[in-house]
This record gives C-alpha cells, sequence and structure tokens, in this order.
C-alpha cells in the first residue's frame, strides 16, 4: 500500500496556527478518502523532522483530530485514522420500529452549535476560547475531589449542587453582584438551559404570556415555549429592552413574566440604563409579573464597573436570576446557576429534585476548589484582559480591512460586536461568499423574533485570538470584494 | 484554649472500619460543639501513634470529614472544623423578599438521599458502594480528555452526548442487551431521571394515563407526574407486573404509557418472565401505547444469563428504553441513557436540545476511555461478584441474626433483598429501635403507591461490605429484642 504523503507544506507565514492548519489538511484528506479508515498517521517526532518545524506542534495538531473523533491512538503507540460510526452489523433496520401510538409533531430543533471544519474561522461563533481553559488546574482538583471518595460526595448528591461550590458562588454574587444569594437560595445547574427551563417550568403555565427582547436568544425562546408559553416580543434599543413598550402592552394585557438579557443584550451587546432598570422591577411589582434576568456573561465587562443585577435592586423581589460559569470555564461543564427568594426558590428545588435529582458533586467540589485556591478569580482576570484585547483587535481589523462597509459602536463588554453592514451590502451574498474563503458569519435574523432578514451582524471576538480575527476580517474583505455596493460615500449623493 | 481530645478509644474488634468510627467520633464532637469552628484536628501522624493505628486510618477518617464539609484542609498543612455557612454578615433578611405575583404551591419533595451521620448503618440504602468507584482510573481518564482540549470537545458539546460515549454505549448494549442501539437512537442523559422526565414530556400530556406498579419507584412517579400523567397502579407479584390486571384495566380505558422494572422490579427484586413480558409488549402494540422499561441495575445480575430487555424483543417498536451506569459507577457521574425507535428518538433529541442543549463532553469522554481501554467491563465484572458476595453475605446474617422473624427468598441479582417482617412484629417501632442502635431501615410504605403500612423491608446489600452487613443486622436483631411478637412457632397456634 501507498503510504500516505503530507500532500501541503505547513505556512508559518499565515496567522492560523500550524497545529490547526495541520489538522485541517489532514482533516481533508481523511473526509475525501486520500487517508482510509485504519491506515497510520507518521509518528510525531518523524513528522516534525520531514516538515521542519517542533514535535510539539504535530501532538497539538493530532489531538486535534483525536478530539474531533477522526483519529485514535492505540495502547503501544501510534496513531490511526477512525472508522466511520455504524451500527452493529447483524442490527436489523430500524426503519421497522415504528410506533403504534400517536406522536405529536417534533419540536423543531433549536440552532446548534458546531465545531468548525479545522481551518475554517467561526466570526459567528460567539462561545468561549476553549484553548483557554484551565484544563490542567481542573484535572488536579477533580482528581483531589474523587480521589477522597467520601460517601457524601458519591452517594447522595444534593439536587441543588454540592455545599461547596454553592457556599463560593453565593458568596463570588453577593460580593460582585450584590446578590442576596446564600447557599440556601442558590442552586447550581447543569447548563444555562436546564435553569431557564426549571424557571419556566416552575413560574410559567401554558397559555401564560412571557415578554421577550424582539432581538434575543432563540434557545431561550424555545426552553419558555416548551413551557407553555406565549412570546411577545418587545423592542430593543441602544438602552436595552424598550420599557415604555412594555408599559403599553401592560396596559391591554396581563403578563407573567419578562425574559432579558439586561447586561450586555444579546445579540446586541448594549447595556441596560440602571433607570431602565428601576423601572422595569417597578412594573413588576406593580403589575405582578415575574422578571427572569439572564446574565450569562456578567464577568465579561471592560469599561468601568458592571451595573448591578436588576435581582440586586430594590424590587428584587420579583426577580429570578439566571447566570453561568461556563462562559468562563467551557460550555461542556456544568456550572450554570440560579438564584431566587424563598418562596420561589423552594418550588424550583422540588423542580429539580422531581426532574434531575442527582448532580455531578465531584465536578463541583472540583470546582469550588478553583474558587477556594484563587484559581478561578484569576482565570477571570486573564479572561477579561484577554478578551478585551481581542475586542479591541476585531474593531482595528474591521476598520482596517472593512472601513466603510461595516458601522459599530464598541461594546463596554461581552462576548461579540453588533455590527451594520453598509446599505446596499447584499449581506446573505457576502455571508455565502464568506463560507468559499474559509470564514463563517451570518445576518442577524437568526435572532429577530420574527426572523427577518437583517443588515447587522454579530461577530463574535472571544473564540479567536487576535491574529485569527485578522484573518477572518481580511477573509470577509476577499468575500466583499466579489460584490460592488454603493458605497458610504456614494450612497450619500 | 484547651486542647481538644480525642474521647473514645478506637475498637478494632467492632466490625466498623476504624476510620469510620474515627470520623463519626470526630463528626460527634463537632455536632455538640466539643470541637468548635476553626479549632485544629491533631496531625495524621501524631493522632496515629496516640491511638496505636495506621497512619493511613487517621488520613482516611479526615477524608471521609472533609468530603462531608465538616473540616478542611489549609495550604501549608492542618486540618480544621469548618464553619457552618452562613449567609454574608450584611445581607438584609430574605423575608422581605416575597414576590407580588401568585405562586402554585410547592411540590411535594421527592424522597431525598442523604448520607448517614458516620458510624451508622443505612440498610434502607440501595446506593452503590462509592469506595469501590474506580475513582484513579476515571480521574486519569478526565485529566487526558480534557488536556486534548480539542475544541470539538468543550465549545459545542452534542446535547446527545459525545460520539464516543454514544458508540461505546450503543455498542455495549448490542451486545449484551440484544438491543438496536447505534450511536443515532441513544441519548446519554445527566442522570436517569433526566431520561424518565425527557420520555414524560415527548410522550405524556397532561391527563394522560400512565399505568406503574403499585409497589415501585417514588421519584419516578414524580417525574411523570410533573408532565401531567394520571397514574394507575397495577399490582405486582413474584412474576413482575401483573399483565392480566392490567388487561382487565385497558378493558375499561385506553392508557398512554405504561412505566415498569422488569429485570429486578424495584423495590420487590423479582424478574418479569418472558411470557409476560412479550404478551405486554404485544398489548401495547395492539392498543397503542408506550412501554417505559426502566432497565436501572441490568448489569447486576448474579444468577445464570439476565433476560432480554422488552425493548430487545418483538414489540419493541413501541418501548423506550431507559438505563444508567450511576448504580455501576457512582449516582453523581452523568451516564444515563435512553433508546428510542427513530420517530421517537428524534422527539427525545429536540425536547433534549431545548431544555438542556449541552453535555459534559469531557466526563464523557473519559467514561468512552473506560470502555475503550477495558477498565469499565473488568470493574463490572468486579463489582457484579462482590454484590454477589454481599447479597450471600446479608442473607446468612439475616438467618443467622433474625431467623423466624424475616421471611425472604434470594433475588437472582439487584441490589436489595426483599424481606417479609414476621406477623405481629411492629415495624415500626422495630424501625424507630433500630435507628437508636445505629441502622437505618423503613418497612416499605414509601414505595407503596398507596402509602400504606406494611410488613416488608427493602434491604440494600450494595452500600456496606460484608462484615458492615453482619453488624448491621446484629443491631436490628438487639432493635428488635426489644419487642416481644408472637414468633412464627407461637402464631401458628
Amino acid at each position: 500500500m501507498r503510504r500516505w504523503e503530507l500532500a501541503i507544506a505547513l505556512d508559518p507565514g499565515r496567522e492560523l496556527p500550524l497545529f490547526l492548519q495541520l489538522a485541517g489538511t489532514i482533516a481533508d484528506d481523511i473526509r475525501c478518502g486520500r487517508l482510509k479508515p485504519g491506515e497510520a498517521l507518521p509518528g510525531s517526532r518523524e513528522l516534525a523532522l520531514r516538515l521542519g518545524v517542533n514535535r510539539n506542534t504535530i501532538v497539538a495538531g493530532y489531538s486535534e483530530l483525536v478530539a474531533e473523533g477522526l483519529v485514535s491512538t492505540r495502547i503501544g503507540g501510534g496513531t490511526f485514522v477512525g472508522e466511520p460510526a455504524a451500527p452493529p452489523p447483524d442490527a436489523p433496520a430500524m426503519t421497522e420500529q415504528t410506533p403504534t401510538y400517536s406522536l405529536m409533531p417534533p419540536l423543531p430543533l433549536p440552532m446548534a452549535g458546531h465545531a468548525p471544519a479545522p481551518g475554517v474561522l467561526m466570526m459567528s461563533n460567539g462561545a468561549p476560547d476553549a484553548r483557554l481553559f484551565p484544563a490542567r488546574a481542573l484535572a488536579r482538583a477533580f482528581r483531589r475531589a474523587i480521589e477522597h471518595r467520601g460517601r457524601s460526595l458519591l452517594v447522595a448528591p444534593h439536587p441543588c449542587g454540592h455545599i461547596r461550590l454553592r457556599t463560593e458562588l453565593a458568596a463570588m454574587l453577593a460580593r460582585t453582584r450584590g446578590l442576596l444569594a446564600t447557599p440556601d437560595n442558590l442552586m447550581v445547574t447543569r447548563s444555562i438551559e436546564q435553569g431557564i427551563d426549571l424557571v419556566a417550568r416552575t413560574l410559567i403555565g401554558p397559555g401564560d404570556t412571557v415578554a421577550v427582547e424582539a432581538f434575543g436568544y432563540p434557545p431561550a425562546w424555545s426552553v419558555l415555549k416548551l413551557a407553555g408559553a406565549q412570546l411577545v416580543p418587545i423592542a430593543v434599543d441602544s438602552g436595552g429592552l424598550d420599557v415604555d413598550a412594555l408599559e403599553a402592552l401592560l396596559r391591554q394585557q396581563t403578563i407573567r413574566a419578562v425574559f432579558l438579557t439586561p447586561h450586555h443584550q444579546f445579540p446586541t451587546t448594549t447595556v441596560m440604563s440602571p433607570a431602565r432598570r428601576a423601572r422595569l422591577a417597578e412594573l413588576a411589582l406593580q403589575h405582578g409579573f415575574a422578571i427572569i434576568e439572564d446574565d450569562y456573561d456578567h464577568e465579561f465587562h471592560y469599561e468601568g464597573k458592571p451595573i448591578l443585577p436588576i435581582a440586586a435592586g430594590a424590587g428584587r423581589a420579583n426577580v429570578v436570576y439566571i447566570g453561568s460559569l461556563s462562559n468562563l470555564l467551557a460550555p461542556g461543564v456544568s456550572t450554570g446557576f440560579v438564584v431566587a427568594p424563598p418562596a420561589v426558590f423552594a418550588r424550583l428545588q422540588s423542580m429539580r429534585a422531581a426532574s434531575d435529582a442527582r448532580s455531578d458533586a465531584a465536578m463541583e467540589c472540583a470546582i469550588a476548589e478553583l474558587f477556594e485556591d484563587g484559581e478561578l478569580l484569576r482565570h477571570v482576570r486573564r479572561m477579561r484582559r484577554t478578551y478585551a484585547a481581542r475586542r479591541d483587535a476585531l474593531a482595528e481589523a474591521l476598520t482596517r480591512h472593512l472601513g466603510g462597509a461595516v458601522h459599530f459602536r464598541l461594546p463596554e463588554g461581552g462576548m461579540g460586536l453588533w455590527v451594520r453592514a453598509d446599505d446596499g451590502i447584499d449581506v446573505a451574498r457576502w455571508s455565502r461568499d464568506g463560507e468559499r474563503e474559509g470564514v463563517l458569519f451570518f445576518d442577524a435574523r437568526r435572532y429577530d423574533f420574527h426572523q427577518r432578514a437583517q443588515s447587522f451582524l454579530r461577530l463574535g471576538f472571544t473564540y479567536h485570538d487576535e491574529s485569527e480575527l485578522d484573518d477572518a476580517v481580511r477573509r470577509m474583505a476577499r468575500a466583499l470584494s466579489r460584490q460592488t455596493w454603493p458605497s458610504a460615500v456614494s450612497s450619500s449623493r
């Protein structure tokens, strides 16, 4: 059998890290069949010599492929192309299995996150950069937690999460966000979506009206609809949710709850003013509705002090506060949390105890340990500096490579820029051309309650590093050069 | 300040391991205030010398206390009594926070598992023995998984779980249980309760009738009721669910689903016969209802081959199969799974994607690695031997210390014995007296759909080792000696 040869050389001049160039090339060779299942990749030492790069680059590239399930390592050494997953050979066809009972129509699948093919830059991705995750510290903390093997750790996990993590989270929220949080009214959830789901099932019944931001986070809308909510969109502007518009609605009908993202509104990145927050809390007390405050990226605030959550203000009796450390650590790590006044919390707790009674106590203790030894707060400070620099780098690259074509305001915090394409640009075509250039971005239609075509884009700046962001914007510029549009100057005629 | 002295000596003659005797004594001293918050425990070396035991015993005892949150260790060494958790000093009273909207009455809290005070033996506990958990192997696998830091691992976890774990679980279920499982119709869930919850929300609407076993698992009933199910209990006998009784019900009304535990019925431990399974599957196809098969401890079968699940038989089109590895590993570890025919699975997947979109990809890869390197199957075999021996030890101890007072049949598998107290024994009083002797057991009222007082007990044999089980039964015998009851002989007059 002919030995596979890496077809292209790596280019240290490209901004894409060498290990991702390597992983991308090999992944393409596997997908197009040039590398077959079972075939061995060259040893890392050998390939490093052949390509004239550091061996760690090869190891990192191979790790990337292992993590994507494209190759696997074997005991005794060697890295091999994996078999595509297939049903066991003797399995009868699945199609025979049609139930004889009637099924409701399937729910629409919410927007699924997916990892890009290696080499593709994801500007549409609002995810954190998993390369910066404190993996070693967490692995060490997990080992220590699980080696105690204390029976209370593993036998009877508390449905609200381990007391150590609840204590740490409550102390952090009380200290940095002014919340009335104690271990007794804070629940750790598997994910922010689970938090929203528990709150929705606790507070919302079929047919209840819930007001949401007209530009928002569709997965949250799906969860609210699961509980039977009728959603009503309320306009957002540069000050966040338009509270006057909400007040107009309240003159016409009663509502059960408002769901909103006041601190770096998603997706528009604006911060709701303290005056609007206070007015909203007042309306909630007066009209008897709940405020579900989703504060998903509170810690990523770069200019001045973050504004205190609505749940820390005078009207907090009606606020349920939802947050997560998953943007700080990584989406797979169970670190959502919900804080609620005692009467609501009792109901949330029984809902959680019924629907998912156990929690991942060992992992929770590991995260608590990262708090206890200061690692977590150091990581917050590191990430804040890193993401602030990336925000600035993206803004600079947009100005340099796409000046005139896009317009934006630098946000005070968050994980993305809210960018308006210049009039006359065919954003859908730009997006399609971008994909051919190896950069993914989409218009903001997906965040619009009414799913209308938009001249706005949300560009994430946390997933890629500065040089990748610059590369991405240059690819966007190349994609845009395939169309002519009436520029800002010419359109001002 | 007077230095705290350990008040009692450890007794190597007691069956309770020395480290648990130590942990129990110290825990009592903390609870009654003889040891105050902030006070230092003696060094492990010093205390080992003083008590004349191995230093590892002291370390294990302290670890137990750390895991229970009663003491903590500090950098630089030393073990200190912890502060009781308290709200931050400046927190306003929680009672001011009463929402102005109306709340539904709280759900009843389902039976909460809780760790016993050190030294108390929990015969009521059906949990696995966390001391036998392959903690080191899992910690190593987790470290390897997370160190790859592949972006696909941490950025976009699949709502159904990582492909590596789905592949391994599907292969295991196809091979050992004859299921039509592939990575495309198997979902990893956070817990078995989450699996039941997703299935219930997918299949059951408000007012639908669901048949359940008249003796069963109350947390599952809570989850079904959350979805709006009207539960109807069906008798169980020595052959499991009474299918004739179900058939009689079907002549009177339609049902949406049957929820049952056919393989080691919970709590009665019986195995449903293949003939009854086939009849049940036939009825489901004919009457158009779903079978929700909860196979929570399939791998713990000690006599002969386990019977294949209903989901592996001819009527499988109507069966949704739920299981978990949490009894094999530990309750805190996310290893539930659901297998369903494709049409149902599509709906389950969108329900999961909406309500808890992310999964713990790093932990899932770690567990997949335990499969891949054979560690998991070795652990299954070890646990099967261990638990079979414990089952026999419990049966022997019951015969030796409580012969005449209790009656039982040795189950073919599972995690507990179903024991009937002799006529005339006041089981409630026995249980209260047992608590004074340091052993917890309860009558089976909690498992009865109608919550009636029972002469039956379910005694778990997996949580404690052989000598602990013997000790527990001797404590039960001492507790029983406080009452006189008409023995089997005298009651036969």
